[in-house]
């Protein structure tokens, strides 16, 4: 069994994390932990540094617990939306997980569009974590 | 732990009760099948008696395969969303599996609003099925 979580660094994006870990040790499956970006600015250069060291240091967490993991960062040039479906269907991924986090100006919880469109293109059951 | 699993007779919602059997299986969990209705008119009461049967039939298969299951038809005159996400909470619901299967006229997957009602307002993980 093969479960994704898309990781952005967020808090939402950990409780997603804690939630897979948790169902990928239950049902002995592996993680694969994904972030995508698409490549440019030299900010986004510095987030994608970020997030290597981010990835790496939470796959040693996870092995030192057990818990196999692959980690992924998707730079092809793809918005993220595409890229997390795509990635899923080729790995042949058996669940994703997903932080929810957006708030509307006046902090009302509303849907990141990147969730919204896991949910109805994902190949997969997705769960979405607060 | 406790998994909800929210039917309403639907192909959707039998894929979501299929997630959640696996998932009830490798965590020990046990399921609370619930299926929520506004009581009123006559076809409304034909609707109840058939989701009480087809609630009891899939009791008695979970509880011939080991797995532990509830069964709840809510007709407490509040709508179905806030029915569900109140149910979860009084009852300490720990994962909740919905099916996605709203087409819009064009055929495209949009979401059904129970569904973005329960993502956007449980207080536990959604696992949107489609």
């Amino acid at each position: 069994m093969k479960i994704m979580v898309c990781y952005d660094g967020s808090g939402a994006s950990r409780s997603a994390l804690r939630v897979a870990t948790k169902h990928a040790k239950a049902m002995d499956a592996k993680i694969y932990l994904v972030a995508s970006m698409e490549k440019g600015t030299e900010d986004e250069q510095k987030m994608i540094q970020q997030l290597e060291t981010e990835l790496a240091t939470t796959k040693e967490k996870l092995e030192r617990d057990g818990i196999a993991c692959e980690t992924h960062l998707l730079v092809r040039g793809m918005t993220p939306d595409e890229d997390l479906v795509t990635y899923a269907k080729e790995q042949g991924i058996d669940e994703i997980a997903i932080g929810i986090r957006k708030r509307s100006k006046v902090g009302k919880l509303i849907f990141g569009s990147t969730a919204q469109y896991l949910i109805l293109n994902a190949h997969c059951p997705v769960i979405t974590v607060k």
